[in-house]
């Protein structure tokens, strides 16, 4: 049997079991967007990581030594927020191909360090190798939160409404607009951008997991359509999500028209959009939106509601029930 | 200018002042066996990660998976021991060429587990992606340490006895059965098992650490050599080593004598051993030594002095000095 018959999840649940009992006390392992371990009275620990392989996760000569190395950092500053957390410190293993130029690595540097130091994160360790072929990015964030108030994907509940930080599609657009190589009228760089410097929204995490109400979240890096089925599997729920109300950008609208894309499907199904998805007491949604918006100048957007029922998603348009077969990005296939 | 020019070191040299700003109070970052992260009132943290490459650091066809698996956590154990530390989880990050077997990783998770459980290290996340040819393995170990324990580099003192915690040589001699296909008298297995399951000294690290008198530590990876050169050079010291009195094994010996090999030569900058490398004072040598011994049921061997001076190794052979120009493995040459 090759591994691209049982996929990435069906690999990870052939090991899950053996290493479970390991796990010791409060330690939370295997399953959601960071492990979380606890350090002290007041403060859980979140740790997680991320390998971009050249070819499977970036083209090389697609995008700037710069952005990837923004990019590397920000996939997984993007975990910490997800469950609420501050970094503390990145660690980077990178695996270089022999014939790369130096300076083509200080860019990559330079951009890993732009974000290290926005976000106040020290790069702290790593390893640097050779590779015969192909880059090899892994990068490990440590970071922290106050102890037991970690966001996890369990922790949704029947009646939450379901909600996102922002535009969606726009990664996925500029996938496309790289692959298609499309171009039109200035739009198609922003879509790039949308796909190539993603932002981490850590501060909008660190508010959110403040509020009364707030219950699940994760970062959407698969895609609404993927990512939302982890949260309900591991809540034991269901849930209602209306296509119409996914939000996405003007320029991915104009963009949809011109090269004949489905927006929507790219804003339910496209990866890579770092934005939160999260789920909130209905009796709180009000409040949570309207101090988000004071506090960050852009709205909240609901997109549906958690029920009981089986772990899948009901889509729906304009109240009717529609069939919605993307299911997100299998490594494998 | 390419990386090979410059070197793994030369790179890392490049970057590591960009950053040195954000590291934050008592953080220990790039420089050490592992990071050093205070968490609490009584305890450091201490982070790790190894990335191992295909056709880089192991032939896929030479080992097997359950080795392999094996190898991959113990180099980073490896590292908590150099420290003094005790491990608290893993996270392991593989990037998977399509084609490979199930059953191949599963042996793979096996030989991970067997390391897991015998040194309580669960396994806490990682990430699994697909790779386009190599198989490419990163993996992070968090350890802790009692505060302000941890045994590093730079802690060597002039006039410290430096010493081994077992025989070296032998990984690199299995490296050699390996490349040049040898095979004798039964002898060529135990030296590839030196190469393929490195025991991490976790229970010797501990110890040492606790022992009075023991400044610097690290564990062994690229040879002594090369490796001795890293405290020296973090703490400010020069050192004389005899190069009769590195340890090696009778099997390596052996060996040695039938293929013509300079045991040695592979003793000392041979790598892959991950026996601990340390400093301790001279008063205390004699009480260290003793107590390790009734302990472990093994010796420790000293293998030269720190003295004041240049950063440098003087290797000397029956009271002459000679010269020796092996200075371990840089990944670009």
């Amino acid at each position: 049997m090759k591994l691209k018959e049982i996929g990435e999840f069906g690999f990870i649940e052939r090991f899950k079991p053996l290493f479970g009992g390991l796990v010791q006390g409060a330690q939370v392992g295997i399953g959601d967007d960071c492990a979380i371990i606890p350090a002290n009275d007041k403060e859980d620990w979140l740790v997680t990581t991320d390998l971009l392989m050249e070819d499977v996760h970036f083209l090389r000569n697609e995008i700037k030594p710069e952005e990837l190395g923004y990019k590397s950092l920000a996939v997984n500053l993007s975990d910490i927020a997800a469950m609420g957390g501050t970094p503390l410190g990145s660690f980077l293993s990178i695996a270089i191909p022999a014939d790369m130029e130096v300076a083509c690595l200080d860019a990559f540097m330079q951009g890993y360090h732009q974000l290290s130091a926005k976000y106040n994160t020290p790069l702290l360790g790593g390893d640097t190798t050779k590779s015969l072929k192909h880059l090899a990015i892994n990068v490990c964030v440590i970071g922290k939160c106050p102890k037991g108030k970690a966001r996890r994907r369990s922790m949704a509940k029947a009646g939450d409404v379901i909600a996102v930080t922002g535009n969606l599609g726009g990664s996925a657009g500029g996938l496309q607009v790289l692959l298609q190589k499309r171009s039109y009228a200035g739009l198609s760089a922003e879509l790039v951008q949308n796909h190539h410097l993603p932002e981490p929204r850590l501060n909008e995490g660190l508010f959110l997991a403040g509020c009364d109400g707030i219950h699940a979240m994760m970062d959407i890096s698969d895609g609404v359509a993927s990512d939302l089925v982890h949260i309900l599997k591991a809540s034991g729920k269901s849930a209602v999500v209306d296509t119409d109300k996914l939000p996405f950008s003007e320029t991915l609208r104009q963009m949809a028209d011109e090269f004949g894309w489905d927006a929507i499907e790219l804003a339910a199904s496209g990866g890579e959009d770092y934005e939160l998805l999260f789920t909130v007491a209905p009796e709180d949604w009000q409040l949570v939106q309207k101090e988000f918006t004071q506090k960050f100048g852009k709205p909240l957007y609901a997109i549906g509601k958690i029920t009981d029922g089986e772990a899948r998603i009901n889509w729906q348009r304009n109240g009717q029930t529609i069939s919605f077969r993307k299911s997100g990005f299998n490594h494998f296939q």
